[in-house]
């Protein structure tokens, strides 16, 4: 069977997250696809997403793999599934692949973020379900939230930073950092995450360590202390889901057997 | 009785447009608006508004005023409605002015912004009520969408862009001009459209006439044709409500008799 690789993008408000709910338990991202992947190709389609992103959280470029009839191959996946997929989710690629690639296993890197409304006025509607709107706490101390950011970077063990609910061998990963980008609205402050992989809810976490830390409620040390005693009940709150988008999924390869770069060094400015 | 001038955001997408509507006949801001301060006032409470927005236009910066009780002299108007009004709208400033003050009879100027969506690639979920997509009919000849806006600098009849259902005296209006932001996401053109004011949907049927351009299905010679013969009926149809958003409205004086400045100029490299 032809094995196809989707890339896709979501605004998750009105999804109960990516992945398949028992019926009636929510519309899901993996449900919706898996729905409109069942018409096209009269028959059930399993569908198998690099991660799974939770309840509000959005999606530049989900990466998603799926196996379809051998009738189907060079069919206009693209093109068929975005005519047939709710509004709020669409498909930026698709692509036949190597049938042994795999969207979550094969993934070598994972690239978050997250996006602060900084400004003390009021939030603009149509920002209202893309933001976290901290402005209403005041100024933030950037430089403390840097300093706290760049301990993060490295590879440790992220257990004070992992929601309950899962059953990883591992609560240690490879983050290759997280940072402020440049160049966004004036009104509001987007972080970027990246790591080999990320525990449940663990961008959500820092990202709500880095807020108490600029909100001067703890400081880089104490979530220094945090990170190395690992208890999630020490670590400040989750930030919200809105806030969140998963932006890229990297792979070591095309998916058809080719090389391909892996993350780039953050650019100069960013650090 | 003190009056109150209130700037507004708004997300256009789930309201009838601006104007009250009889009961039963959709949601508007106005009539949201005056829910909010019928309840704050104890009493009905009239509102004003520079410009009837379209519905599914948006708003970054609508201006209204209203007369409120005496007793409610010095209320913290904005923190008050905020609390009140639907997610989809916020007050971003509230000001006593003058009782002369008239939130439409006194604006000097309006700025609306229209956004294109120009990728070829899948329109991103949650930039679809906010934009146009023209990327379906692939590159637009921007060179002629330039020299077209630049025909509707000036006083003109603008009687061809203007839609059927009122009333006014005049079709002439001075307009500042139409010019291409620079600095957009890469998937999209931003085009702002400045003048003293605007007749019925004029904004978009400017934006319809030079998305016509930028296809080649008419050339800039044709609409400063359609111009000069005045025809609604010869030039092309109207933009989507969804890609136009309020930007500005501007006033002569500070609403406290104080002069304030007009437009700038468009900044270079704009033109």
């Amino acid at each position: 069977m032809p094995r196809v690789r989707l890339t896709l993008a979501y605004d998750g408000t009105h999804f109960a997250g990516w992945q398949l709910q028992a019926p009636g338990f929510g519309r899901t991202v993996q449900g919706c696809l898996e729905e409109a992947l069942a018409r096209l190709c009269a028959g059930p389609v399993r569908v198998h997403g690099a991660g799974r992103t939770d309840s509000g959280v959005h999606a530049l470029a989900q990466v998603a793999h799926c196996d379809v009839p051998e009738s189907r191959a060079g069919f206009p996946w693209q093109k068929a599934l975005n005519a047939l997929l709710p509004k709020d989710m669409s498909v930026a690629h698709a692509a036949e692949v190597a049938p042994d690639f795999h969207a979550r296993f094969d993934a070598v890197g994972k690239e978050y973020r997250y996006t602060l409304w900084t400004d003390p006025g009021s939030l603009l509607p149509w920002r209202r379900a893309y933001v976290w709107d901290v402005g209403r706490y005041g100024p933030l101390d950037v430089a403390a939230m840097d300093a706290c950011a760049a301990l993060f970077a490295g590879s440790h063990d992220f257990a004070a930073f992992q929601n309950a609910g899962t059953d990883v061998k591992s609560t240690v990963r490879q983050m290759h950092g997280a940072w402020r980008l440049p160049g966004t609205p004036e009104q509001e402050m987007v972080w970027q995450f990246r790591a080999e992989g990320f525990l449940k809810q663990m961008v959500r976490n820092l990202m709500g360590a880095l807020v108490a830390v600029g909100r001067s409620k703890v400081s880089p040390q104490d979530i220094r202390s945090v990170l190395t005693k690992g208890q999630r009940s020490l670590a400040p709150g989750t930030a919200p889901a809105c806030g969140l988008c998963l932006h890229a999924v990297e792979y070591a390869s095309d998916g058809r057997g080719h090389k391909r770069h892996l993350f780039h060094q953050p650019e100069a400015g960013q650090g």
